[in-house]
């Protein structure tokens, strides 16, 4: 159990006695094995300084400054590195009761097929095994490779009933193809199957519209470029019938949905000509969560309430790239129901993750 | 005058005396000329059929039916050819005091460098001929062709002070290329010294960033692919330094602001690296306004309200494209101050065109 404290909720409510439990939904952590990858190995296809700088981790002559309260880059690697103790003194001095830990985007999703496959293994059974000293603290999503299909489905299984992993998560594009391609669907299947939600996390935009954003730093990646690649691929599952076929499927988004609740109304009017059953807005409303990780804003969370309502919306930090600090202090302070905060901090994640 | 009853405010508020005044800002013509010129002309890096659809301006073979209130695409056409009392009396139905007239996208942007600025001068002519027949209900935006921005530059001064316009519309990328370039400043210099704001308009995505919003009808254009390329143009005019340069600068976003103003607190924090003097959220709040146009929805206005105040929002509907009823309806019910809904409907609009 380390030396840290298993029990904060219960301190940390007799305390104030006002603090709201809190889940996080999406944490992340790395390796030794895909630190070293990711600083080594890139994609033939995406040879662009920016891309390259963000996806091997913000190595030091990368400035890193998201926000002053935020470590430098050597920092955020200790801490992408570190499923322990400090992670957990972290965890308790800002009143995060559990995270739900993911590997840093990309995850293997740069790498080759079978490579990619048998480092998600690895990466799997080592989150497992840290998982198990903290139970009470820590749960996990699996790393997936899309790049085979039908063994990131079988790895997916194995995750989830062997290794008591709680979903997946997949770096949104897989060597620029979108998983509205039925070939990718062998995944979705067995997620709906397993009953365990898939987070679709940002990335920077696929090889084919990277362009445009390329220019300025960081307009690829956190300034809009995750957002709208990330939005488009939760468009392109919509509009492929996915979730007429699996109507099951949970699908959690970050950053407040990337904006496609602001959209949603619009998205419905425009979308009369695509060969769904139903609506983008009622499969934003029955197949996704959203999270506010990295949004710690209350106008677009006021909007995100109001469309789709307290009951799909998840608290999350994004750490350590953001601060536990700031996330925590905003959803506190929020000003909006007490139940709704409940749902938010840790109802909705309990529900969702069968905890 | 024609034979439409030029004083539609003060008839309306003597019936139910509360209809607010509205002054549209994004309503849409073409020309003979131009139409023809748009069912014919399509620029040879864009060769996909999406694109040729969206811009020949909805020939019949497309189903239009952003609404079912709304006309077929053989009305449409009709309709953006109708600078007269057709138009009108759908404003005197629906309660538009004035609308605010610009060519339908991409305006001349397709063409070749010469024939695109020729083109445009002759549509600013015959845009400001129609508008002196009711000019108590329409006033206008000058088309331009930044293909050679020099002459841009001078047209605008031409159409501003020879003609009358109160700014100009430029539909997002040209050729592929964003006006962040310094190349296109002049025009924006010329915009600050005559005080009057540019409306950056959507168009589907450039060339460079079109492929992966293929594949779904309208995917490319109504339903994401319009604010995506758009919103990127905006924050790419905000990183190049552009409001420094010129601060007094004022662009009109549609869409409620393409969704910059949900993320507007992410992008301050994630600018840092950015070698501008402000903020994003500083330019959305001192150098730009934005339109409901297409966007009848309380959630997002709300959200654009707490994000930037009212005083920067203007009411539109994209007539022919949207509904006048849906549009008035919407601003008419919005569960907003009454004053907040006369700096929208039409205060604002009377105040940043000098009418």
């Amino acid at each position: 159990m380390g030396t840290v404290d298993n029990n904060l909720a219960r301190k940390h409510e007799s305390g104030s006695g006002s603090r709201i439990k809190k889940i996080a939904l999406e944490e992340h952590f790395t390796t030794e094995e895909h630190l070293e990858c990711m600083q080594s190995i890139i994609e033939k296809r995406y040879p662009v300084d920016e891309v390259i700088r963000e996806e091997r981790i913000f190595p030091d002559e990368v400035p890193f400054v998201s926000s002053t309260r935020l470590p430098s880059a050597g920092e955020v690697i200790k801490r992408l590195l570190d499923i322990g103790d400090g992670r957990l003194q972290e965890m308790d001095r800002t009143g995060i009761d559990m995270q739900v830990l993911s590997l840093i985007s990309p995850g293997v999703q740069m790498l080759d097929g079978p490579a990619a496959n048998s480092m998600a293994k690895r990466i799997n059974d080592e989150l497992a095994g840290k998982i198990s000293l903290y139970p009470e603290r820590f749960v996990g999503l699996a790393t997936l490779a899309p790049q085979d299909p039908a063994s990131a489905a079988a790895e997916l299984e194995r995750a989830v009933k062997d290794l008591g992993l709680k979903g997946a998560s997949i770096n949104s594009h897989t060597k620029g193809e979108y998983l509205d391609d039925k070939k990718y669907w062998v995944i979705f299947e067995k997620a709906e199957k397993l009953d365990v939600p898939i987070y679709l996390h940002p990335r920077s935009p696929s090889p084919d519209m990277l362009k445009p954003y390329l220019g300025y730093p960081l307009l690829n990646s956190a300034i809009l470029g995750f957002a709208a690649e990330t939005g488009l691929h939760a468009v392109r599952l919509m509009c492929s019938g996915l979730f007429d076929t699996y109507s099951r499927l949970k699908i959690i988004l970050g950053h407040l949905g990337e904006a496609l609740p602001f959209f949603m109304k619009r998205m419905d009017k425009k979308s009369l000509l695509i060969n769904t059953k139903r609506r983008p807005s009622e499969y934003l409303k029955d197949n996704f969560f959203i999270s506010t990780s990295a949004m710690f804003w209350e106008p677009p969370l006021l909007c995100c309430i109001q469309a789709l309502g307290a009951d799909r919306i998840l608290f999350a930090v994004d750490y350590p790239l953001e601060s536990n600090d700031a996330a925590t202090e905003f959803i506190e302070t929020a000003s909006i129901p007490d139940t709704d905060k409940r749902q938010i901090c840790y109802l909705n994640a309990e529900k969702l993750l069968a905890l």
